[in-house]
């Protein structure tokens, strides 16, 4: 299997396993994982359409070191379906029937591949390579780590400088004079699931840094995640503190009104618990807990009530297994839907960032986040409410910041979670899907507010999982650098980039009024929708049929194009009606001269058009009454003048217009006497 | 109340009660219902806002002989609502409270208005009134009735001659040599509830014809509703036969034997009975049943299973009560919609209409449709089918037109079903509520595929219980003919067809693929929604926000704008090209001859363009190279000379404009000196 394409964007018909693949794997890094695969090549294989079974495909399966490979025998199709290893969530071997064995693949991003393989030994063979390829040890074992991405350094530099997180505070106005920078966790000293760059109050002194940090669970004190520039008012986050049932750290508590100091004129700043009431209570006995409002002074604390990993894991899988039924009828679908639970979990996320996001925009009070540990529901809530008050976020490359920030940098466990590496179950749990899904649901509620389609919602959480870039490695910034992963892979950002044509709405509008400000959806049980796009497997299998978005896309195509040969007649009525004018007036000799200075674009005004999906038919200038020339019907025998009247002129002015282009106004009047000619 | 504005259309803020009142209420008409008003006006009345109780407003409440109108004290807006009597539900008075009494008015489109009325005599009295008020026991007291609508006789006839239904069945090919119109049923002697114009099998005798409707429930014998001229199959509709355990009749079977001659080639024909079986097994004790297939050669039976309408009645109340609550938990809500079993009926619907297009589309046989009496499921079911099987039943023309053939002519019970005059409350259901919410489903599957949006079957779903126009008044075409309607009332189609801008869907594409041809819905579970336009309290209630579909049609205008631009400037460009080339080639004289005849529009390639939603930017042919003129930037010194150019060009053109639209060629040469002056 070493001959395998590698360069390849492959497309299969389940659009699941369109890879890019950034090198050839070299045989280095080939070499550890293929020693797992027992048997590299399967004839007469059956992949099954599971919508529709007895139209399976008869082909030829090959495992790679990071890919099963399925290719079809017909030889006018030859259609490879390709699905990478990381991706794999299990492998199941139902008992063997008279024609063969089944195995049934099902990946992180919730499709099923069913196969009939002839000889069970085959498929014993492929399962038992299959289950060890997906289950990666060392993350040198990784997609992205066991390619060889030393093959350009330059390009994978440039990936990782794609984005700049600082960068992005300093557009929100930070540092300033109520919150600055601190060195305080530099080689993360303070806290190492924290990035090593923080912002904190500006009256917080160091002692105040250190001993807040050392009465919260793992170091995280509250720090700034986002500042609100229209009102001052912040959001910060950490975790919970070390309370237990009665203690208290005067370090902790005077961070607490640095806080609210840093929100000049307000009296007090709210204190986010995302987890329910009973659970938080529940940490106590372990010394853990929440504030107590004694003796903060001046916070209120609400709690809000999304539910731990554990309940979250166990809801998806009952909706993953709802989208996996064959035939459902309503009832089981409905009853499906509620029982598992799923929208509730999703609402409470919303409603979460939709208090944060309040209270910072309308009451104009800083808010503090946590949960336990403040790197699940507080990611949750914190970049929910970042998408909610700021248009920014909104768009692709605001978003990508948005999951480096409250993600990536605080320090998110990916690998645990996502189950990167082959670790313990109970710490695997769909927060970031979660997240991901209330975005998608706002892009519904809000259909031009955001600069993305689902599609890219989709890719983002398949890159989550899939390991084929640096970007979710590991649990914290310093686990990262400890893995040099910024010399050994690529960055999945400019990739999307790169792709963002595929990702754009096209009813995304930069001026309308949702897309600026705040978001303010309607959160009642109605507005939520199970998220077809994302679990339902008629969804993901049924031929795609043609989406409104692409219509619309094609539209603001066609619109543009109007506009720029609009553009372009403009322009030439004006060298025209010039030309003709001064010609008129002044006959041979002085047309000439207007031609040198005159074949070019009317005034700004008519040329400088409003942009093409500006909806608003009102705010387009109308065409002044200079450019109104109404004009009646054409006489047939004229056209064969026209024509090559036209074509004379353009053939004198496509010089011009190679030098025009460049900006030399040097004298050339070749075209115009041609014209006259 | 004899004063109150009548030619007014007024707004509610919840988008209910948008009245067009066609003339004033008489004197005469008014006088009838004006008795069961027992006190026309209260002051100091408070219209709460159910979704936010505090933000009441006060005003004073008037009844009228037609409408329940709240006219706010608020000087500043003095905002009106108005609330059909006969779109009134029910008008609860819960237990007085020391601030009032309150009354809560619901609206048969599911709406409700929540009043509180300082004294609680008044109160009673309003709701004394409103009862009687909405509850007219004859159809004389029907709005559409009451008023006086001989003031404009030619106007009202030509209501009624908007839509030809038989212009309808010459469109599908029908009559032809398969399919023959029959007079039996003149002056409805064969059976009372089916119009009077009726076609058959060609090889259909009278003797058939007749036997064939002694054997039916109420004498509704087989007879076409469509006709698919592409395989030749056919849909006709039918009552229950009366069988019993046993009973037969040779004319009924040779009805289905003639129904399948007049499919050339077929070998079958499928009777789809659309109850469930059991209820179909049922029917046989009181002597009716389905078709025995012994007797019947050459048929295929297939069952679908759509509830009676006592079960739907039962069903959508539930739907209604859960969009009413006020704080709903996503558990409530999921578990609301699954126990409502609202959708699974809408499914099953579909599901008929599904089986009947497949039938006659893809197998090219005929289908003959019934349930007991055929004007309930037998009417969803065939035109379901339609709007699935032919495109023009997608337009707001074709779909007034299927309600007309399939509902208002087949006899449908309209004044039963939706209790237009106070009836047997069993009679009640919401039929055709269903029907249009299929067509609303498939819509959001097929979003360019209807050329109406929601609101378009929101307002005929309003109009079928209204009683604003004569078209669904009694529950036959005898009944409307017996009551001289066509000579009393309007009729509503003409009225849709003039706010037809409300309805467009912007996305809808009379080219397009899913425009053409037969629609194939996925009707698995996960492709229904609650259809919150219509039930959600809160959606109703909420403040409107921009609607995509506004977005879009507001692009469509902007494209139509510059479409025309464009081709304006082509006209012009022409016309000016042709002046300079004639200009420069033969001097001052000869240009006038050339504006003579040359200011008119270049060869039809060029300004013929693709119709403005064409969404493929392939199908708009390039500019041709004769149109290309790429010019550099403009000197800003010259922009002075060139306006004042343009602005002669201009004014000497005014009068040219105006004389070629009237299509008058007689020369005038002044424009075209002024040009050159």
């Amino acid at each position: 299997m070493g001959t395998q394409p590698s360069q390849t964007i492959i497309q299969d018909p389940w659009k699941l396993v369109k890879t890019t693949v950034h090198t050839d794997f070299g045989p280095k890094s080939s070499r550890s994982m293929m020693e797992h695969i027992r048997t590299p090549k399967v004839e007469n294989v059956r992949l099954i359409d599971r919508t529709a079974p007895r139209k399976a495909k008869v082909g030829t399966l090959y495992l790679s070191s990071t890919h099963t490979i399925f290719v079809e025998n017909n030889p006018e199709t030859r259609r490879e379906t390709w699905v990478l290893h990381s991706m794999v969530a299990s492998i199941e071997r139902p008992p063997t029937t008279p024609s063969g064995s089944h195995l049934v693949i099902r990946t992180k991003n919730f499709q099923a591949f069913e196969l009939l393989i002839p000889q069970e030994r085959d498929a014993m063979d492929v399962q038992a390579s299959l289950t060890r390829l997906s289950h990666p040890e060392k993350y040198s074992e990784l997609y992205c780590l066991s390619i060889n991405p030393m093959a350009n350094k330059e390009e994978r530099e440039e990936s990782w400088a794609f984005l700049d997180l600082q960068a992005d505070y300093r557009r929100m106005g930070v540092p300033n004079n109520l919150w600055v920078g601190t060195p305080a966790n530099s080689e993360y000293r303070l806290c190492d699931t924290y990035p090593s760059e923080l912002f904190v109050p500006k009256s917080a002194t160091p002692s105040v840094i250190v001993g807040s940090s050392k009465f919260r669970s793992r170091g995280r004190l509250p720090v700034l995640t986002y500042f609100h520039q229209d009102t001052l008012a912040a959001i910060c986050r950490c975790s919970q503190p070390l309370s237990g049932f009665n203690a208290r750290s005067q370090e902790d508590e005077q961070m607490f009104q640095a806080i609210m100091k840093s929100n000049p004129g307000s009296e007090y700043i709210y204190v986010v618990d995302t987890r329910p009431k009973l659970n938080a209570m529940a940490n106590r006995a372990a010394g853990k807990g929440y504030e107590n409002e004694d003796h903060y002074t001046n916070i209120k604390l609400q709690f809000i009530g999304i539910e731990n990993i554990h309940v979250m894991r166990n809801s998806q899988q009952k909706i993953i297994d709802m989208g996996e039924l064959k035939t459902p009828s309503m009832g089981d679908f409905l009853w499906g839907l509620e029982s598992s639970g799923w929208l509730k979990h999703i609402k409470a996320v919303l409603d979460a960032g939709v208090f944060i996001a309040k209270a910072v925009a309308e009451e104009g009070l800083s808010v503090a986040v946590h949960c336990s540990d403040g790197w699940d529901r507080t990611a949750q809530a914190c970049s929910v409410a970042s998408v909610l008050l700021d248009p920014y976020y909104r768009t692709m490359k605001g978003l990508m910041l948005l999951i480096e920030r409250d993600w990536v940098s605080f320090g998110h466990k990916f690998s645990h979670r996502y189950n990167h590496l082959d670790g313990d179950p109970k710490e695997v749990s769909p927060v970031i899907d979660q997240f991901l899904e209330c975005v998608w649901q706002l892009s519904e509620q809000f259909p031009c507010a955001f600069e993305f389609n689902e599609r890219f919602l989709i890719q983002l959480h398949r890159h989550v999982y899939s390991c084929q870039y640096g970007n979710f490695l590991g649990n914290s910034q310093k686990e990262r650098r400890d893995m040099r992963l910024r010399e050994r892979t690529y960055s999945l950002w400019p990739q999307l980039w790169k792709e963002r044509s595929q990702y754009a709405n096209p009813l995304y509008r930069a001026d309308h009024t949702q897309t600026q400000g705040m978001l303010r959806p309607n959160t009642t049980p109605y507005c939520f929708k199970m998220w077809k796009g994302m679990y339902s497997r008629l969804e993901k299998s049924a031929p795609p049929r043609q989406l409104p978005e692409d219509l619309l896309t094609a539209v603001k195509e066609e619109t543009q194009q109007l506009e720029e040969e609009l553009t372009n007649h403009q322009e030439r009525i004006a060298a025209l009606m010039r030309m003709k004018q001064t010609n008129s007036s002044a006959g041979q000799k002085k047309m000439s001269k207007v031609c040198d200075d005159g074949l070019a674009c009317p005034t700004g005004d008519s040329t400088v058009r409003s942009p093409p999906l500006d909806y608003s038919p009102s705010q387009r200038e109308p065409p002044g009454p200079a450019m109104i020339l109404p004009l009646g019907p054409l006489k047939g025998s004229d056209s064969d003048d026209l024509s090559s009247a036209c074509s004379d002129m353009e053939s004198g002015v496509a010089d011009l217009s190679s030098r025009s282009s460049s900006g030399d106004d040097s004298k050339d009047t070749d075209e115009a006497v041609y014209c006259a000619a």
